[in-house]
């Protein structure tokens, strides 16, 4: 869902863009490529890694570590890879905990960047919902993303593509060890969503 | 710091407060009532829980439950403890980790609650500069103060207290377990602050 939303908003930007999944040709890539129309392709993880310049990781947090394996490192040299996911852990019920090992002392972020030491590891996006990822303006008035990671270049490329989804306020936090402190947003967030029975509300800092 | 900037706001708003410290008589505690002035006295953590109707825990999250402790169970039985404080672990330096315990599948909130279960334990105001805390206003505009516990008469008195302090928007999160999300918000307010370089923000829910 979350590939899908931003998959089709990058081709409507005139990206090209290939979904990857465990399996090629499954039922949502075939509904991906529908959607999406021209720029539009699918395939594994391996071959979406090796296809694109940007890769957005948007698995879910349990799945993360193996789909980047199953990505390979090879394929995601020197790549920026954009992880939008979140170390949830549904197990014990709703809510759910952050995975006690990418939690406080580490981040998935900060994982994937220690398993692919070549790539660019960028975390943004991953405290809003995914329509409101491509659309900001759905949440009237100025809100804010947050991103961090350890390259300038990669993050100023990202804030591009961020700009683009029509993202006005882009807080960098930091290095990727600052994806503990994204992450642990998510916690509250869910409460909130559970509160207000819907996901379409975002963080503003005041100053 | 923030038992002094609760405890002149108190006075200053009528109320009669009794700062408690490990020992009374300190140097800390003397210059609190010479700025707190008519209402304002001091003692140990046992006297001020013993005299207090509403008891405020405003100790560092490592010495919190040494703190409550002291305070005594029985002195704090059928009142409400609003816990302003965070389970911050300095040991390894900036920024802050969590006390591993007291985190994600626990929180400093609930640890409270769970050695005062003839108490009303509220997590209050844990998210804000002890100055804002007292005077909303001085960040401009409206923000957003979160308030979680189990009982929900507690709740509201408490919510009473924080309108006397000029919050507006107060947000209830829920039962106490939801502690954990408010105290995790710390570590992105805490690299916000190092990146500001100002403690002088807030977060803002936006719908």
């Amino acid at each position: 869902m979350v590939g899908a939303s931003l998959g089709i908003k990058l081709t409507q930007l005139n990206h090209h863009v290939r979904m990857g999944s465990r399996t090629a040709n499954n039922e949502k890539a075939e509904e991906f490529i529908k959607q999406a129309g021209m720029g539009a392709s699918q395939g594994t993880f391996a071959d979406a890694a090796a296809y694109g310049e940007i890769v957005f990781n948007c698995t879910k947090g349990d799945g993360a570590l193996d789909a980047i394996k199953a990505a390979g490192e090879e394929n995601l040299k020197g790549k920026i890879l954009v992880d939008v996911s979140n170390p949830l852990d549904f197990s014990k019920g709703m809510p759910p905990i952050l995975i006690p090992a990418l939690s406080n002392t580490n981040s998935l972020g900060e994982e994937i960047q220690k398993r692919l030491p070549g790539t660019h590891v960028i975390k943004a996006l991953n405290t809003v919902n995914c329509m409101l990822m491509v659309n900001p303006a759905s949440v009237p008035g100025l809100h804010d993303v947050f991103i961090c990671g350890n390259d300038e270049t990669a993050k100023a490329k990202v804030t591009e593509i961020l700009k683009s989804f029509g993202w006005i306020s882009i807080i960098d936090v930091g290095d990727i060890t600052a994806a503990r402190a994204t992450e642990m947003m998510l916690p509250l967030w869910i409460r909130l969503m559970m509160k207000f029975q819907s996901p379409n509300f975002n963080f503003k800092i005041v100053k």
